[in-house]
């Protein structure tokens, strides 16, 4: 008898494939489904979109035990934070649900609400509700963030084009060994400001690596993809190898188009001189470069794997 | 050295208590907090509210593990549609997140979704994103759900007055052990009427117990509360302590001032004949009748205790 096919064989993006065929067609109200990193919606009578991300923080994957509560907290509001951000949104309204154990002590989750309400101060966001229930395993904190953007400067990751150039904001790798991972701040002002531009064609957050990231920018807007490794800027320590694999950076990936990438560039370092950004590559008609699937080959951090 | 305070010395409410303590003031767009079924915006430039809910299932707590994936889905998705139903609103978009242990079988997973997918059609909702991560423990769904409502039309827990009489709609108890909490139906088209005939002052559903939910509403109407057991519509072989601590019954609780309470009753029956709504007692002037507290302690479900 065959063994029964596991999370662990298939991994992250085929099983959400999988699972998404599942669902019913949507309604009219929605405008992006599934497969960027928020949904957007219409909400009747508004002239702004909603945006819509979930997105939760283990104990023993995105972090270990034992680590300061405080700065799980942080991380949970801003991991959420950071996909608003790279939509061109800003975020509004937060749950957050919490699964502990019975015997986890109450100041553990005082000090984990602590850096969730500091993270939401921070960035503009009102909690107002979630849940906190017990479970028999890992802490699990679950984030349920809402955002509001302006149609028109709504960032996809579809909207890339042969001969967009690729930039990355800030340097990557290393976020877990050096702690990086637990204090970052998300680029929202970079992004917002990015998305006033309106010279971006589309836009994501680095969550998981460039390896598995870049590529599938380049498959959503159904492009071929180069990438030139010693342009990537890696952080004290860390290689390409590192850039491409660890995850958890939390920077921004974004297409321009040539004709205004050279503004652009100027102007950002004018207004955020803190923060490089870098043209790492460029996108390709498909079948020409990298394919996605190719890069994807090179690493990137996937769940499950 | 005293031993740490633990989420099973406090319970769930009074941890939530202390949580909430730590957030910052909310803006003027956060119309109902924490503390209701949902919490309630405003989103910019729309007629209606903007209800939304998080809830979870966790493996061991809310489902044993090797129970039908398909069930458990259907249930998931239902619990937060209760929610949104009981302040009178309609479910819209959904989020959803799964936490997996890696070599869950991806077919158990495929199941879960058909079972989301289902009460998804069934309730009107639209699924538009969501995560599935790794866990190193139990398999937690969470189920992040948006709904509207007018807000003449939102019914909360708090608006409630001493007099009001008390009803449950169904029958109450035995939901664990007859699977029922599996199957069930949110009262979704009964609560949907109930809003529109503008004679309820406060709505909740009970999925705690009673000895749990009707204390929450009475606190929240700062009333004294009167609860007579011999009325209370108990399910076949349950009893009144059945319906006290239970829970998981996800039928609707209201209080109607008791001018309006007798048209109310003609009219429910005359339209929906299958489902029982009685009246279990009234609300009191504060320190009058039992007291939340003392009602509180003769039973209800608790995460954590």
């Amino acid at each position: 008898m065959a063994a029964a096919l596991t999370l662990s064989h298939l991994g992250e993006d085929a099983v959400i494939q999988k699972l998404l065929e599942l669902l019913p067609s949507s309604s009219p109200d929605v405008l992006v489904g599934p497969g960027d990193d928020c949904a957007v919606v219409q909400v009747e009578g508004s002239p702004l979109c909603t945006l819509l991300k979930a997105d939760s923080v283990v104990e023993g994957v995105h972090f270990l035990s034992g680590e300061k509560m405080q700065r799980v907290g942080w991380k949970a509001m801003c991991r959420a934070v950071s996909d608003i951000a790279a939509m061109g949104g800003r975020p509004k309204h937060a749950l957050v649900t919490i699964a502990a154990g019975p015997s986890t002590p109450v100041e553990e989750l005082l000090e984990l609400y602590r850096g969730l309400a500091k993270a939401a101060s921070t960035y503009g966001v009102s909690v107002v509700g979630g849940e906190t229930g017990k479970t028999l395993g890992a802490l699990v904190c679950s984030v349920f963030l809402t955002g509001a953007v302006e149609g028109s400067r709504c960032l996809l990751r579809s909207g890339g084009r042969p001969g967009d150039r690729l930039y990355v904001t800030g340097r990557l790798g290393g976020s877990l060994q050096s702690g990086r991972h637990l204090d970052f701040e998300p680029r929202l002002e970079e992004a917002c400001w990015l998305a006033e531009q309106r010279c971006v064609s589309a836009m994501m957050d680095v969550s998981d690596g460039l390896g598995a990231d870049v590529p599938r920018m380049a498959r959503a807007s159904g492009c071929g993809v180069e990438v030139d490794p010693a342009r990537v800027p890696c952080n004290p320590g860390c290689g390409v190898r590192e850039a491409f694999n660890d995850g958890e950076d939390f920077e921004l990936l974004l297409a321009v188009p040539a004709a205004k990438a050279e503004a652009l560039e100027r102007e950002w370092s004018a207004r955020f001189s803190a923060v490089p950004l870098t043209q790492i590559g460029c996108l390709r008609e498909a079948g020409e470069g990298f394919q996605p699937e190719e890069l994807f080959k090179q690493g990137g951090y996937n769940h499950f794997q």
